[in-house]
């Protein structure tokens, strides 16, 4: 469940005279989604969702959501944000910086095939392609300097075997130099949750809320982890290459990313262990969330220390 | 048939390289639109629409397409113009300007009920409240001017009757004030062609190339004159008043357009008749365009001489 913050229909239908949507049909909250409150918005000319930000500060919000304007305007099936009479993204709705994009239509799979493995892949690369002409800069809001400050929060809660897993990888990955790498705008969180189809084709990807300027790479290493996982950890080869393939049909890999893509898997698995770790041992007081099992992403990361794919060749 | 200019399909592949929505997997040409070359393309990321112009001046173009791309951010369903990686809109195929614009779903509605015609009606406001904030301008193509030039054209071919009438209606609207009405961008051909019906949404407005700056209350009396007319030319009361009533729940209308009303509703079924009769009398060579019969936009200003409607009241 995740309205944080309940918006009285009043309160909205006066809120919409500052767009040019129309006026105010349904409301009605979406119970998905971990960090904002949001809802499906129905008005005389179309539909739309609000969220209200519980949770991230208001001068970060303008790189996610001219990220979202880019990307849409580079044709990509993102929710564009939509802007007000006086031309302005955000607003404030019951005290919470508040914003509506565009409704896209779609559900996720989650039982990906190979096929759909290859057209996330292929939307992977369009969406960097398309980020390589963004102009603003925020940092990966999970990237090293978080890791560190995660890692120490949660080590004293881990049993023996996996403080031991974290401090050897933490160490591992303070080696890897990634400054060399193509780097943009990436999405970080591109989960199977986070991407509708319409059919066979993607119709939407959404949540670009942990995105930030990281290397490219590491999102296909994101995604490779959620797309392309057995239970239990292990890569499956077949979902693997049909990603890694489209993908690089796309963009290129270049030699110094397959030099790091082992290191970059390890780099995702952690990072996602490092968040649910800290969900699951510190849960922020008040917060709805449904807890995710860190274990999920320990065993991604034990299995990618033990054996990582090539990329596909030039 | 709208296909002016064949595009082939190596020509278009590598065109799309510019941009970053996957590549080629279906071009269609499309038959329909009286201006330009239309073609479907499908990609492995997406749906599209490439136009490519072959009587518009490229220095006319960048307004039509920022309008497009200002409605479409505000919210409301018009063919977004996609940017191409150097965030450009407008590229140049087989040496005509070209542009990709956002594929809409929906299909036209051509006996549309009173249910419609208010949807219409809400979304022309909309249109117009949004394009407030639009900073191009642009004369409305077919405005005073070009109504002198085509009158000029057409009058002598044509019979008596028809000339007394032209003549007639010219000298009243050159009596007519329109500075003192609100103004904005108009679509200028809001007719039921140009919406694409997504089950009882309005998915789609399409056919921006005729808009300009001008009396937003002109656009208005074009698509009743379109929308709510019957065969023979007389307004069907009931469609007018759904489609005024919504419009006005969106935008109110002013004295000063409740005043000028009978006048606008005239001008709007000039502009047709006069269009269609210099298509019809004086056919531009080598055109493979259907030519529409202008004796129903004759018919429908003698019907609005005869009578018209008051604006919904305050």
């Amino acid at each position: 469940m995740s309205v944080f913050t309940p918006v009285p229909e009043s309160v909205l239908s006066s809120w919409l005279k500052n767009y040019a949507i129309g006026r105010l049909v349904e409301l009605k909250g979406i119970s998905a989604g971990v960090q904002n409150s949001n809802f499906f918005v129905t008005t005389t000319l179309g539909r739309y969702v609000l969220t209200l930000f519980e949770g991230i500060g208001r001068a970060e919000l303008p790189y996610y959501l001219h990220l979202m304007a880019h990307l849409a305007r580079h044709g990509l099936p993102v929710p564009a944000p939509i802007a007000n009479r006086d031309n302005e993204y955000l607003g404030t709705v019951e005290g919470k910086p508040a914003v509506l994009v565009i409704r896209l239509q779609g559900a996720s799979v989650m039982e990906p095939d190979e096929g759909h493995c290859a057209r996330a892949g292929a939307m992977l690369a369009g969406l960097h392609l398309a980020g390589q002409s963004y102009g603003r800069r925020q940092p990966n809001p999970r990237g090293p300097q978080w890791r560190e400050q995660a890692a120490s929060q949660v080590r004293e809660h881990l049993p023996a075997d996996e403080r031991a897993l974290l401090d050897e990888e933490m160490r591992f990955q303070a080696t890897i130099e990634t400054d060399t790498l193509p780097a943009g705008a990436i999405h970080a969180d591109l989960f199977r949750d986070n991407v509708l189809w319409d059919g066979e084709h993607i119709g939407g990807v959404i949540d670009f809320y942990f995105a930030g300027h990281d290397a490219l790479l590491f999102d296909v290493a994101v995604t490779v982890n959620d797309w392309c996982t057995r239970p239990g950890g292990e890569l499956d080869p077949a979902r693997t290459a049909a990603l890694l393939t489209a993908y690089h049909a796309e963009r290129a890999f270049s030699d110094a990313e397959r030099v790091a893509w082992p290191a970059m898997l390890r780099a995702a698995a952690l990072r996602f262990w490092l968040s649910r770790a800290v969900d699951f041992h510190l849960p922020r007081e008040g917060e709805m969330v449904m807890v995710k099992n860190p274990d999920e992403y320990r065993d991604i990361l034990r299995q990618r220390i033990a054996y990582s794919p090539d990329l596909p060749a030039v």
